[in-house]
């Protein structure tokens, strides 16, 4: 149905596998920086309009593929699609994050709540397979969910939030009605992305991007305990093909050991961690994907390549010391910035490949 | 000149001590929380009448005191007057946070950064003194400051940032220019806090409420190593007796180990952290201070007693495997909330009190 996989250097760091270089890929990378994001962006009216109609969304997530030589793909879409789906009703005003016209903050809206059908995210779907054709085997498509404590902030607090007062009064005061939130949350993320898997997804990203709000004790009760329900359900194979699981969590770091420990193939990370000490951390149990602080793209060429190195040989020297198995996927710790200068994007991606292969190569000689 | 003190568990815990009761304060527990606050806020006119005024400050300072057995008075003011005194101009806009009305984002506005004349921090010493008068040996009083790399975010962005873009990209792109700030920030905060030492201050806090958002390496070199600068220039005694440094990077846990090499007797933790986990990480060398998340003061009495109990139990458990010297200062892991209810903090400080007593009285038991 689809044309086979011409690159598949991330699925194999996924599956911690040898690779020639180290793949690639930016969270966000089909967004705001791109001049001819911002056009489709235009045609389209609205985000809401751009992330619902599958042949534009398909467009924009070429978009960056057809600047860089990116090792995968990610779906164009927003992580709070499955709330919408709920009937919560999502919006963007302009110059402002999401916003849900009816959050869910009391026991009647709670009591109110249900896995969505999956046909009202028909369009999510729809998209993955038109992207899928559109890529014609270049690269891996991953497909992708907040994760059920992630959602669950924006359900509460009905848009983003600089302290989660709402969503954390719910927790400590009716942790009954959080865990409901969260275990519908967890069942629908997982017949979310077992629908995007069956629709072409070649991996899938769970972004617990509020996970590190959490106090420690509470994360693991709140949120890695449904992230791991989400997990449990996924299927794990397509078409024969393990579908390699990324979790990440940002400012996850003091929990490594724990995240490691579930049933995932990949753990991301934020520019905090450092990657040796996590390689050590996590052992052979996990690939590790990150962790560039997006800001670097504001500097010159010359910086974001010493960046690059940095962050590569973090990785490699402890790799080195662990028996040498790689399994990383580099990444920056965060999305890219709407204000990042394209072309640095094309001195980072330049980066990776061409130090990862000389560094391989060097290993190799070494060795041999 | 002042009276002598009469509670000094703090300053006992500081040094790791022996305490009857661990020993508790709120940052920010002078604040908006409280209608007392809010009334003379509005007498004074604006924040910053408030803060510049050494008879209304006294009065702030001591209005937790009033309702609460508090164990430590914190000066109340803002950690950005030190660039207000380099002539930066701040401000505070209703319902905004601070604002710069000239930041620094050129090598020229670096070039004209310089040390303020102290005498232009008057108004801060000035009402450290009031408050240890006022105060009248009830309990000690805590002075502090931003820490440089804090004060470096301000400076630059010229406001807060969810995304530190400026002062980031000054960093990566001009790092000579961030070392200069850093410097001057550095010995500009150690010469602010050595008066408020002479002033009266018997412990001194550096709040380093934004390292945590750097990437590892980056932390150690921009954030860490001008704190390390301030405490190289402190003076260590005043009056024979020993004035306590505390630490707090938001953030922070990543880098306890190397914190805990800083010449400082306490480090603060925000809530991420385990208290078990992080007395095991630092050894003898440090007091640890905090860290419950703020938000358990929005649930119910019975909740935030259990929330208590879970922060005692996890210091005191590693504290006894590791020989039980204790050292302990409980605190929230951030600022209170305005919207917390005043009647909350009650049942936290009792909880924190009564709590401790019993834990310590059952050590006794067990151990005699």
């Amino acid at each position: 149905m689809f044309a086979p996989l011409q690159n598949d250097t991330f699925l194999r760091a996924c599956r911690r596998e040898p690779t020639e270089h180290t793949p690639v890929w930016l969270m966000r990378q089909a967004g705001r920086y791109l001049p001819e994001y911002r056009a489709t962006r235009a045609k389209a009216g609205s985000f809401m309009a751009l992330a619902t109609n599958p042949e534009l969304a398909t467009e924009v997530t070429l978009q960056p593929l057809e600047r860089y030589p990116l090792d995968a793909a990610i779906l164009f879409s927003d992580i709070l699609t499955v709330p919408d789906a709920m009937g919560l009703g999502l919006s963007f005003a302009i110059g402002e994050g999401p916003r849900f016209a009816t959050p869910v903050r009391d026991e009647a809206a709670v009591d109110a709540l249900a896995v969505p059908d999956m046909e009202r995210l028909r369009y999510v779907f729809d998209a993955v397979t038109s992207i899928r054709h559109a890529l014609d085997g270049r690269v891996p498509l991953i497909g992708f969910s907040g994760s059920p404590w992630t959602l669950a902030c924006y359900m509460v607090e009905g848009a983003g939030s600089d302290d989660y007062r709402l969503v954390k009064s719910m927790l400590y005061s009716r942790p009954d009605l959080m865990h409901r939130i969260l275990e519908i949350n967890a069942d629908a993320v997982a017949q979310y992305l077992n629908a995007q898997i069956a629709a072409g997804a070649q991996a899938v990203m769970i972004f617990d991007s509020w996970g590190g709000v959490l106090a420690d004790g509470v994360f693991q009760r709140f949120s890695l305990a449904y992230t791991r329900r989400v997990l449990e359900q996924l299927t794990p194979q397509h078409d024969g093909q393990r579908i390699p699981r990324i979790v990440f969590t940002k400012g996850g770091a003091p929990w490594l050991e724990e995240m490691a420990g579930l049933e995932t193939d990949v753990l991301g990370l934020d520019w905090t961690a450092n990657l040796a000490a996590a390689r050590r951390r996590v052992g052979d149990r996990v690939a590790l994907q990150g962790n560039l602080d997006p800001n670097v793209l504001f500097a010159p060429p010359a910086v974001i390549e010493s960046e690059v190195t940095k962050v590569l040989q973090d990785f490699a020297s402890a790799d080195a010391e662990m028996g040498g198995r790689d399994g990383h996927i580099f990444n920056l710790g965060h999305g890219i910035s709407q204000h990042t200068p394209p072309d640095h994007v094309a001195s980072l991606v330049e980066a990776v490949h061409a130090q990862s292969r000389r560094m391989r190569a060097g290993a190799a000689v070494q060795s041999g």
